[in-house]
């Protein structure tokens, strides 16, 4: 197993990317290998700086860098030794299993779609988060920014990625999908929920409960939430400044450190035919970390297999 | 002045609405009648046992109720005695300057066009609500759920309604429009947001000062955040849940004290031709008492009349 790792990707690389990867290395067994893409010169020395064993990880040299404030597509191509581009090219050529970065989320998305591509039979893939329940583990709440426009049969295919997900990564049996909704009622919502729903009732491939609402969503109502890429990318947004919120007031309660992205990584786009992943732009070392071991779950659990028989 | 309030709506109807009233009648002056519509004898009675004077109060009798999950157009045309339709009769008569009600919300909008109607103008109405600043004070967030589908004309609208009413009855000066949106860049957004951005740019009517995140929701960003009624609506219940959850476990603080509907009393209906407020479901006599101040802040403030100047 080869789990490729962007060291250029987040706004505190390399120093968090590398911290993280030394950590994530620990955990990991002889045959699971940490693919760093980056600058290598600068990666080994790291490396040893910190007192680990550069002969633990490999590496692939690509020092260009894609900032956050790039045009994903342009960059993509014009930069073919940036770690993104360098890492989907892995991705594609099949020497990684697996790519996450905590750098450009459009460049991510984009490279994605045009090297591993779109798996056959899904229309769009889409970005999943997780959602922490007040009880406790978590939801997963998706599609959060890679469609912002949707028509009813991508929220109907999110619901079938969003599912797997559940299933395969958070080992939920039978994962119960809400749709987010303004109404519990099966006639409330928007054109889109509305158009949505009759598809999801008829879904087989899911376990569907019905509408769900704002209020709903740290709730054990559902364990993955479907909704477009617009009004899932505000719901995230304002959940994380409440996170923010509670962390500047000093409160500490376990439900709210669950808010935590570091303690699950980076969020999975769904739908394309390897596992990615992508982190939080100010990711730590230990959400560079959790993001290293999802990518191995990932790989492991054999999701992108799972997907495929899905939407044969 | 004639404030019209609905006795029976509200989960906690009579009971709440009556104490409420009373607790409001002794803020109010001898030339600012409340006007309770309802069962006349019971709400006398109740006065009477709460050891107020029902001479301090206007009586209009409608004893039927419209439930919290009747359908809205039926309700009002079946039910002519039921105190919602009764109250759009007199505001619609000039009887009462404002009606209130924490009852059915599809009952009071259906109600509010059907009976004062739209503001000639106004494409449509919107339902606005406060988001509590993390520093102090509020702003408003408009649409929350009149319209599910909305056009980029209604969410330039929505702008000037939201704008008048956060400068003439919370005083913000020139407030600042935000439009609620997945990214700080201009062409940023779904279909609806980023064909809104230019008429927002363009209207000088109002403060324009562009695109603003999830994240940015409590801060001093805006002062008014623009949206279509799904994303409005699903957002107030995620922060409704989040105030919950910080209720339940016991945290107190300002910031989140502020999220307490309670406080501000009521959401109104912006854009028809008399201060309609609907509140919520769960109103305390706190809530009702609130709902009825704002009631008469928004008739002396005169928001009507600068809402149909702006759009005649």
């Amino acid at each position: 197993m080869k789990i490729g790792l962007d060291v250029l990707g987040g706004d505190y690389a390399p120093n968090s990317t590398i911290t993280g990867a030394i950590e994530a290395q620990k955990t990991l067994q002889d045959n699971q290998r940490l693919v760093l893409i980056g600058d290598q010169q600068d990666c080994i020395q790291q490396i040893k700086e910190a007192g680990a064993d550069p002969d633990k990880f490999d590496y692939v040299h690509a020092p260009d860098i894609i900032s956050m404030h790039e045009h994903p597509t342009k960059a993509i191509s014009q930069k073919p030794n940036s770690s993104i581009a360098k890492g989907f090219e892995l991705l594609q050529n099949g020497q990684i299993d697996s790519f996450a970065s905590a750098g450009n989320t459009g460049a991510m998305l984009v490279g994605a779609m045009f090297s591993v591509k779109t798996i056959p039979g899904v229309l769009r893939p889409a970005i999943a988060t997780n959602v922490p329940k007040i009880k406790s583990g978590y939801g997963i709440l998706l599609d959060v920014g890679a469609n912002a426009d949707c028509k009813p049969e991508m929220l109907n295919q999110f619901a079938i990625l969003g599912s797997l997900y559940a299933q395969y990564i958070y080992g939920i049996e039978t994962p119960k999908v809400g749709l987010l909704n303004i109404g519990e009622e099966e006639e409330k919502g928007n054109n889109l929920t509305i158009s949505t729903y009759p598809l999801l009732k008829e879904n087989t491939k899911i376990n569907f409960i019905g509408n769900t609402e704002g209020r709903d969503l740290f709730t054990d109502l559902a364990d993955v939430y479907v909704c477009d890429g617009f009004t899932g990318n505000v719901v995230l947004k304002l959940a994380e400044s409440f996170y923010v919120v509670t962390l500047k007031k000093g409160i500490k309660d376990e439900f709210f450190d669950r808010f935590n992205y570091e303690q699950y990584g980076g969020s999975p786009i769904l739908g394309v035919n390897a596992p990615v992943i992508i982190g939080h732009g100010i990711s730590s070392p230990e959400a560079i970390k959790n993001m290293v071991l999802l990518s191995k779950d990932m790989i492991e659990s054999k999701i992108i297999d799972r997907i495929k028989s899905a939407f044969n």
